[in-house]
């Protein structure tokens, strides 16, 4: 639909990749219809890239204490205070149909304090925007409150180290100009 | 010399630990003479420490291009922004090892406009920074400036990325309130 | 769909409102299949409401100089700085609309240095965006700037005054935590 | 008494101004001896002239529930923050007047925080300076802080509301370099 | 006038103080018709006040390089930013006089950017501002820039350091609540 | 070691300074070994050197009330805060110093929220963070909170002037690019 570029730095053919990236793109592209375009802007890096998706996976494909629902709140509301185009729409769809909900991402995307969300979803984004801003204020008090809410040190743990990644992703797609793939802006909008 | 704990998170035993990251931890221990508390404070998720020093070594342990003192310096100023006890004094003690320098690490972490660089290094510590604090607002014109001063497109790159990996680990660090091994703080200060 | 509040403050019934108001809802009503939120949260103050929407129709009903997209781009770009969940959402249906562009309205939300602008509609969005964080920053020379880049007098003061209306929009929703209808979140997408 | 320019953009004479716009500051006129430099900054565009003052006389000239005075101490405190010359001397001397009290207009441009408040003046204009910078923090349980400290749901509106106006009434005078009559900064100070 | 306390801290009686104290406080009263708070309220460290008014005295009584009106044209755009309440309406005074322009403190209170300096006035107020509110980033580049503006060492360093004393000064203000004389709110004002 | 200036201004020689000053630089060089920078790049003003070492004096060479030791932790984290180099690097020597403690300076010039600091330590630090950035918001609330927290109206005080001087002095250090000398990096350390 558009000729924007995906990112600023080289975008190698699927054909130049190391055999177990190209295998999981092809999976992906299976599964999804397309190939999100984070897949092909951090190719020219593969170690980079495995370190990246292995990382990714652990923490965002499961579902014991958070939900994938949970999970993926914290991306897009962290990943909006970063301003990452890419973060914000392309995991603001995937939370649309994790949670059933076409208009959370918006409203966590604009303005997490207006969205619809349950004291506990609230307690685990204000958490999340807090280690997205200021880490360095989190005390030990912090912890203590998150704990008397009823999280564990394993879901406490999984908001920060959800919210660290992204910090990380985020700079990646923001150095890149990673540009979201036209098809996530308008999935799951119903 | 003192009791702290090195982590809010539980700590394992290296017995208790896969055998590819006890493995990894005896190597360090062998060559430093003691273990970073990183290595500990990290191992009570196998698959997130596996993924991390992965991405750490991709993007810190080479020299072409960046330097391992420019490396280094990258971390030390950015992790200072973010506040991180454990990386800007870690970091710190190895940066002055890389740069033969002990002064420079202070320098960077209290105040980078004044520290004594090189002007490469100083365009370094600059476009890092700002890739820090304000990823979002990293222009094509900036990175046609870096062009300009004779960066090449896989050393800006790399400068965003470990300031990218620094952000998640600052992150982590922070959450967890990691104690930097008491050895890091006097090493290599003459 | 939901059964969550449209405003913090009372909603008057449409037979309850002074006949001129009422007609006027009725009219948008009409036109649009939906009575947009912001008319009925408003509603409770007659003389209030008839200033708002004389000074919002002397602004965006025109399309001398601006064109109506370029209007709607100002308005969404600034709301989403002010974190104005109604704005960005209500207006980000319009601009789609009016821009033909199913992509643009998210990409300003988000992060306006990413969107897809020509080099007028950067300027202008700048300009809007300097307007609503830091208006006593303005000085004649960022006037004279403006000047020759090919902006009138007129253009310049459009711009400046919908970032100021909207600093008033924006207060107001925030204030009543006006909520945008769903309809609008899906509206023009593809 | 200087030859300072009142407005950057195009001031019409009294005789070019529509039949309504010229009687109304004719009638400001005979009333205060001057004509307010903000009736011929705004009086360029007729249409939005008519709206701003329609909707600057529905919040500012009634005395139920907040008095003059203390919607004038809005008007000083947050014309002050957003750095408004025009707004903090002209209605510096309003609020000066309103309130019989030759320092409060400074002692509340200065530092608020600091200045001769009632507990309910304090709280009036805590609640309008959180509206001025950050009004998409304001939540349910500060709404209902206010009303446990007695104020109606019309007062608190009324804060926000002329706080909202100010937000653009403030950006309209930086926008324009409006400069306040000299008459204004001496008027009442004893 | 009003009955609020001058000072948090203690306040002494001059015949309590030091015969070196008594007597400057005495011909100060005997030079204004009234004894500036500042000097009570410093009054109960007498080390401390002496230190004091020393620095105050080598910086503020000259006029070699710049004028007396330019070193207070410093103290209250800075005092301004750091919402010295103390400072700004003394000194304010104190600039009304030795400018012979009843406008000028308020002006730069309220936002130096619109105030009627000359290009001098406006680079000293410049460069003040910076040292006031972000001085580790005054870079050679910058004070090259000034020498090319005409200022020599000295009078750069007197920026500077006026800056750097009421740094101090606003803060032992704001620390013990001082309270402005009410005499210097109407003091030349026509 | 480096052959760097020590201060931006000039920099005279001992012979040339007037005798008081002399004797004092003598002495501290016969007490330390060097002559600290601070000394050499502040007598180029002879009255403003004497003012600011008599102020110095007057707060830091005592220890009733404060401990020197909780005096340096001061300087070292509001320093820290305004990203001063000569007062961080040489205050830090002096507090590892006083503190007995080669950890304590890094940790509170990297993350006063993560030093190990006594509940005490830490009231006094966070007071005077407070007093450093952001004076004009401290209240009388704040102020009672100290009292209740143990603190005598003269500590209180001494928190909050030592800071107002050191906000002074980083300036001061700022302005000249004021060098701290190499031998305070590697003091204390062990």
């Amino acid at each position: 639909m558009t000729d924007y570029p995906i990112s600023r730095f080289p975008v190698p053919e699927l054909s130049e990749l190391p055999e177990d990236i190209r295998t999981r793109i092809e999976a992906v592209q299976e599964k999804s219809g397309f190939v999100p375009n984070v897949f092909l802007a951090l190719a020219h890096r593969p170690d980079e890239f495995r370190a990246f998706f292995a990382g990714h996976d652990a923490l965002m494909d499961k579902s014991d204490g958070l939900s994938k629902a949970e999970r993926e709140m914290i991306v897009v509301a962290t990943s909006a205070v970063n301003q990452c185009s890419y973060c914000v729409v392309a995991h603001g769809a995937i939370l649309r149909i994790r949670a059933k909900n076409p208009l959370i991402a918006d409203q966590l995307a604009i303005n997490p304090g207006k969205a619809d969300l349950s004291e506990r979803e609230r307690h685990i984004v204000d958490f999340a925007l807090t280690m997205a801003t200021d880490s360095a204020s989190v005390t030990d008090a912090d912890m203590d409150a998150m704990s008397d809410r009823g999280f564990t040190d394993d879901e406490i743990w999984d908001i920060g180290a959800i919210t660290a990644f992204f910090a990380m992703s985020n700079r990646l797609a923001n150095l890149s100009s990673m540009r979201p793939n036209d098809e996530f802006y308008a999935m799951a909008r119903t």
